[in-house]
């Protein structure tokens, strides 16, 4: 029998697995390992508990060729030690920025750990990105890790009972379930922050992505990256990414909120898909070379579009490249950043009794031509 | 003892109290009757079961004499009868429009009764308006309303039960407070919409009060005033009302958000008051002349400001006044119009087990030179 296509498994050039010795390591008094997920069709994610972050995500391309497609390191010294702090990781207790570090509760301040000016990133500087998750494998393709988050972590109320469910099914879909549960009333948003390039990871840029976005608006900010709390249409906007446009064709605009993002990083309210027991498509981006395709699904509102801006090329990446400037981008989805103080968005007030849970699919595919 | 001015009490010139005989009827073989609610300051309310109605509101001016601001007719037929279907109404199960009168949970498609051309308004043409609420007095200053609405009523999902307090106190409140439960997951926004004019009703115009409202930005709406789903700031527009102005000062605007209003008729997102265990100011409205002044409160995100725009002259009220073009005005405390189809909207979903709960206050006092 002639080998047919699909029977090849090739590896691109220069791609190295990560090796579980180099992930091993006690940190919090727990310890630290690399968990390796497979479907039948040779799809592989390896993801460390230390920030529940994706190591690597091998995808194949038109000529099923597979590539590593986000960025990291193959040490957990290089991730704890990297520049960019969010490399493949779970972002929590809230992804993107609270203002002023700061909301309120049923007449209660609680002040967040600022690490972004004023303003709270990501969850904070001691987020779940930086923790260490409990983890278990129930299956070859399964990896479900928890992480109990104390009362007044990083400053936020209540004490946050989170599991994250990574899933790579023979759909070739990445599955992302995330569930929370807490004993006061707090605000959570939780998220992935995995960077790709589905050139590979470490190739010079995403401007030459093609990019869909299901979001006739976005959520504008200010200079800080805080939102105005306005509400406006991506229409006449380099935002609009409404049919496929390259990353980079209007990546130059001189239009404020570029100005304000040093690129993209902004957040795009997800236009509904009128079937709400289904997840809502979010997002389709394609690398027109080797035509890796991702899809975006999700249960969440909204959807951070980063465009890679704060990479610098100073942070060396797993084959040895540097991680240039707008080399990767992020699909974040979200509740909408702020929202803790913005009062006409959608609430992230998460209270006893109730349960937390969104999902996010990431699914991989060939962009037919 | 001279008769100091507090202990004086007048009521104006050609006001009446409504006859609790008027109001008797039997309506869907429920019984429909008065109910007469009286502060030790003298303010009064009288309301009506049928649509939980505000049937007249007895406020002191400066001079303490008393008079009745709120549009509605001395007998139960004419309310049933009337062009206006809302005066003084309890509105449910939705206020506002409801685009293309539906919306779907959980893949459910639940399809309105529309009554607004092809959008639902105010819960429908048999929506809680035109229901017979079961009533009970605990005290003189308290009234309870109870109403079970059943699955599909008007199209809505779910066994609704819902009760409304109406208390008016002696800090010359009028609270309304209002509780729901469902069986099923469905989408509730309840208010009331008692039309004011602080002159007193049948007055001829709203135009000469003053109005402050406290919000940084609203919900534009499209020529049917449905909600394009961005939240733009009131800054530079004739909705900004941040600080006090008349009304009427900017009434004849061409701003396309008052020609598609045909005047005012938006949602304000309400600025937080970063203190949520109390209630949030939302807008303050005096009269120049009488110089009676209401403030509202609430712990809902967004107010309509409706201008009385569709008031004709044809309607004649309590006191023999027709009802002019913007001769009274609402402010109904809400979630924002269209949320169950607004992605970016907070939301109105009901889930079983979880509780609605409201509360909005109309306070009334003087206001000083």
């Amino acid at each position: 029998m002639a080998c047919s296509k699909d029977d090849s498994f090739k590896l691109a050039d220069g791609v190295t697995l990560p090796l579980a010795e180099n992930f091993v390591k006690d940190i919090d008094g727990k310890t630290v390992s690399l968990y390796t997920l497979q479907n039948q069709h040779g799809l592989r994610a390896d993801i460390t508990n230390y920030g529940g972050r994706i190591v690597s995500l091998l995808v194949p391309d038109k000529d099923n060729v597979f590539d590593d497609i986000v960025t990291g390191y193959h040490t957990i010294d290089e991730f704890i030690q990297s520049e960019e702090a969010y490399f493949g990781a779970l972002i929590g207790r809230y992804g993107n920025r609270i203002g002023q570090a700061r909301f309120e509760i049923d007449g209660e301040e609680y002040e967040l750990n600022a690490n972004n000016g004023p303003n709270s990133l990501h969850g904070g500087p001691g987020g779940f990105h930086n923790v260490v998750w409990d983890a278990e494998q129930p299956d070859g393709q399964t990896l479900v890790l928890t992480y109990l988050s104390p009362h007044l972590e990083e400053g936020f109320p209540g004490n946050l009972q989170t599991t994250v469910t990574y899933v790579l099914n023979d759909d070739n879909e990445l599955v992302i379930s995330y569930h929370a549960e807490t004993d006061r009333a707090t605000h959570i948003n939780l998220t992935s922050h995995a960077f790709f390039n589905l050139a590979g990871e470490g190739s010079s840029t995403i401007n030459d992505h093609f990019l869909r976005i299901n979001a006739d608006h976005f959520t504008p900010v200010d200079e800080s990256l805080i939102p105005t709390g306005e509400i406006q249409p991506v229409e006449n906007t380099p935002l609009d990414f409404r049919e496929y446009h390259q990353i980079g064709e209007r990546i130059q605009s001189d239009h404020p909120q570029m100005v304000y993002g040093n690129g993209y990083d902004h957040n795009f309210v997800l236009n509904p898909n009128n079937n709400s027991d289904e997840l809502n498509f979010a997002a389709s981006v394609y690398d027109p070379v080797s035509r890796r395709k991702m899809e975006v699904y999700t249960s969440e509102p909204g959807m951070q579009f980063y465009g890679g801006n704060f990479l610098s090329g100073n942070e060396v990446g797993k084959r040895g490249e540097p991680y240039l400037h707008r080399s990767s981008f992020c699909l974040e989805t979200q509740h909408f950043p702020d929202s803790p103080n913005q009062p006409g968005f959608p609430s992230t007030l998460l209270l006893p009794g109730e349960e937390y849970y969104t999902t996010t699919v990431y699914k991989f595919s060939v962009k037919s031509d």
